[in-house]
């Protein structure tokens, strides 16, 4: 049985508390916050002692925390995590400074302890479905990649002021997806981006919408469509071409009643938001996380699986301030993967 | 927090192990079976005691009995538990005799305990928001309802033979979803059936096909379509129209991948049989017998319900062997509902 | 070239006028019509001559005669045109009376000319695409047939008067799709029909929602669902489930457009009613009667299939009456087929 | 009745001549071509006569032409016809020379006559109702237009190398789409191909997988994805997210069987191929232009939007050489629309 700390017991650090609770071989055992009435009311739902981040990195009696905290302090915490002997589940993204990510990712290294990045869509089942009918050749050759991602509305603007803008914050979800199912990271990053959601969002140096293109060695293209509103619900879809034919994964529907009137063929829309859609992908990243501890095999998702989506999110900004396309290897040059 | 014991440690017996260990306002404290390893191994799984049947009826510290024993046993069972003073949820169907359900319900009516009958489908999310939408008027006046309901195989053929038939062993949950749908009860019952599937499943004296027609008072008409084989999965489908439109509740398919090729575009199958499928509704329902009895209301599903759909069984048993239609109020003239 | 007399140059004699226009190998060259100024403006849009019935039957150079014209003539000028050597494609129901239909079926039977009965929805490309993938085994072997026909608005109650009932009028063409797609006749024909559409529908002594179930020799099931009402447009849908598995003919929509909103995700309805509908249907149904005729093959549908037809929808009628079901052969038991 | 010459007697011509002939209002009175014997073989079919296109242009009793010639006459053929004073309706492109193109536009607009481009894909009524749609605000402010454009299968290799590259010979029609839907002309064209499908359209200079981004003033964005190769069939999808929802114009299927087995939930394929796709487009097309000249009032494609797709089709193909994306304006600057 693993005993885990959870640091952060915000919205993302609730959902997890659920999952590591209800998972047969690991207990909550500590919660931290910087709001410790958070942390406490967490703590309780669970058994679980509240605890400051420190107390817990450094109690001898737990083997792995999972980090859920503000993006800014992930760093610091993977890397006294790591040190301490901690195996790590870390939220998206490393960190908003490239830099940053690639000195934890040396400093991670030299501990030789395992870190896996929270890129839950990696473990959605339709997405997983797909990867898995890409890699046995049901569609021949992949050669057209297209990743369809709207939230349903804009955060708020306080949050988009802090995010690391709309690339680093939400696409990144969508270039770890692509380097999951193309199962190796692209050659160029081209991408045009506007504000037409909200102007606060343009105001705040951000964009709301976006498209991104990266082509590959071998020829392959990707595209990812990105909004911060699709007033219909959480669109998720990815849908890749291939010598062979098409796969999609369509969207996940609220539920499978259809009702005819005069008025037109209505079914149920998407599911709202993350926490309903991605609720398995939670529940199966946070499994494939155990049993990669309990195994002592690697992790699914690593740190610079991490990195590696970072630094295209590093690249897509670029490109859409210079309005060119940007060569990953210039990014990533000083990383040894 | 209810203290609950479990008779009947099968595979559906399993499957409200979970539920009631899931559900925080419910604790399994008991289980027991005919097969004394089985319950020793459900019991352990959630750190329960094994015990008999009757022990745990006559014990002070149970709340409530869940009963998931062979149907032949149910109507004992519910009397002994009511007659202690507990509430109960059992699985469908009440008995195969509607005299000695007839009797058990004189008997808990005399007691004055809650007994809730488990029509699982009434919970499904699916059949729910039909359910709803028909009530608010969506569609207007109903008109004509229509029920497929395929399992994917045929059970063993020992199971066949005790199972009462297939209107009282499989279109019994049938019948409750259109009672539950349509909020009354027929006038007139008319089935025919046949063996196509299996002919040891005629030998048995039993059909694996058939249709059921159903009229009520003011004119309404609902029909039931039954299989006991579709190789492609669970097909459970409900469709109703009405004055106003039509609600379908489709499907639940494995997955949302769909895949083109030359040889057509591929979609996932329905899920594969009642585990897969309802087991949100299990869940749903059992939230709803607890909210019941923490409460003090009603259970959703009565006694009576249950009473009533095996009539429906039995008018469509004698309609497939006499040809014509089943007047229902011959079958249930003696109960007072 | 087949010159082609038409008589009727109602509704449905204009879609058949069409049709025969447009055929490379037929010309519209006589049209007939009670109302001799509905006869003169169609015969002026394709350039034909309005003449009487009589006069396009006797004319030694019309080919062949379509018979769009009331119900009640039908027989009479089935047999008239036989007589006087024409081919004849003559809309469906072939008579009200199922003696006046057996006997013409005989007068034609003397003539030896070709007369095949206006059953439209087996040329229809779904349903055709379903026939053909039941009878090359793609589903194993044929259990149970489910259709669902449903217009969008019941008729005028004057015409109601004079149809002859739902059965003859509406259901006829399912039991004709039945009998296509099952390739034999039922057994038996169970029906209960109501009237919950309009009263005045049940004052006239019809029904206008009703299920037929029909049993077939070696244990296969039909069921027809029909209504005089779905305000959501004209649904035409066939399912058949076999030991294969389920083919399903879903409904033609008006396009392929797809909204989604705060409201839901709303698609186009089906096409409104059977011009939109049948149209390629009605084109292809009168491109093989053109080859039969010109290859001196059978016709695909024959004066027999339209007696079929006829008696079921007797028995349907018999069946509500009397609330048992009908056996086939006591209807049909004169006739030779 | 407009009498109509044909200008080109190859596959797409024996399209146009078949919408002409059914047309109440046209007549196809003459047919040229290369190969004098298509043109005899096309003219007999419809009772029409087999000329030079220049005796064509050049008689009088000729109204309007339909150019259906290779493109690099196009231009050519334009200026003939309208100097001679008729009507034109002309296959896309205009020409694969923007100077050229420009050229033309310059001498039509001389001659005052007027000339209409062959952009089929703007009176396909799925796409015709989305655009409808968007036009009434039923998604709100247009936001993200993403077009899917495969063909089923590479044209033959020696037409790769004659057709201007994938960007004038393929994506011109998605150009224009997008400038349709649109309303306006993008401010910025960037584009990435590459040759996965077969390398000898690699060899030939050319692409035959691109995708294409677009910026417009106001903050749109749009992206066109292009396949030279789907193995499942003609894959033509339109979708626009705006403020208020998503519009997506999908595809057409074959036919509406689904057939459920073991293997999974099959559909139909998309129809094959252009003439499947989008007949019912063409006849509509021939419909929209025989009535703009029988009224007098603007063709509804001008030669003025040929022009425009021709000029994206030039800067997509810049961008894919530079890396870079390109401003139209740059492009368009010396034309005055």
């Amino acid at each position: 049985m693993l005993r885990i700390g959870l640091l952060g017991a915000g919205r993302i650090g609730n959902v997890h508390a659920q999952a590591i609770s209800d998972h047969p071989e690991s207990i909550l055992a500590m919660v931290s916050d910087a709001l410790t009435e958070s942390a406490e009311k967490l703590a309780a739902t669970y058994g679980a002692e509240a605890r400051s981040s420190s107390e817990i990195i450094g109690d001898p009696g737990i083997d792995a925390v999972l980090i859920a905290t503000p993006t800014d302090t992930h760093s610091d915490l993977i890397e006294a995590a790591t040190l301490a002997g901690k195996a790590v589940l870390c939220e998206k993204p490393v960190d908003l400074s490239l830099d940053r990510a690639l000195a934890c990712q040396n400093a991670v290294a030299a501990s030789g302890q395992p870190v896996m990045i929270g890129f839950n869509r990696r473990f959605d089942p339709g997405f997983g479905s797909l990867k898995t009918a890409v890699d046995v050749g049901e569609i021949g050759a992949p050669e057209l990649l297209s990743i369809t991602s709207f939230d349903p509305a804009p955060p708020p603007i306080e949050y988009v002021k802090v995010s690391g803008g709309l690339f680093r914050d939400m696409t990144i979800h969508d270039f770890d997806l692509a380097n999951f199912i193309m199962g190796e990271l692209p050659v160029s990053v081209s991408a045009v981006g506007t504000s037409t959601v909200d102007p606060a969002i343009a105001e705040a140096g951000d964009v709301d919408t976006a498209v991104v293109t990266m082509t590959y060695a071998d020829g392959k293209i990707a595209v990812i469509k990105n909004s911060r509103r699709a007033v219909y619900g959480y669109d998720q879809r990815v849908e890749i071409l291939g010598s062979g034919g098409l796969l999609q994964a369509q969207n996940v529907l609220e539920n499978t009643v259809v009702k005819s009137t005069a008025a037109g063929v209505i079914s149920a829309k998407p599911t709202y938001f993350f926490l309903e859609r991605y609720m398995p992908a939670y529940r199966a990243e946070w499994d494939a996380f155990v049993a990669a501890i309990k195994t002592g095999s690697e992790v699914p998702v690593t740190l610079a699986d991490g990195v590696a989506a970072l630094a295209m999110a590093e690249a897509a900004t670029r490109s859409v301030r210079s309005g060119a396309p940007v060569q990953l290897d210039e990014i990533l040059k000083p990383v040894a993967k």
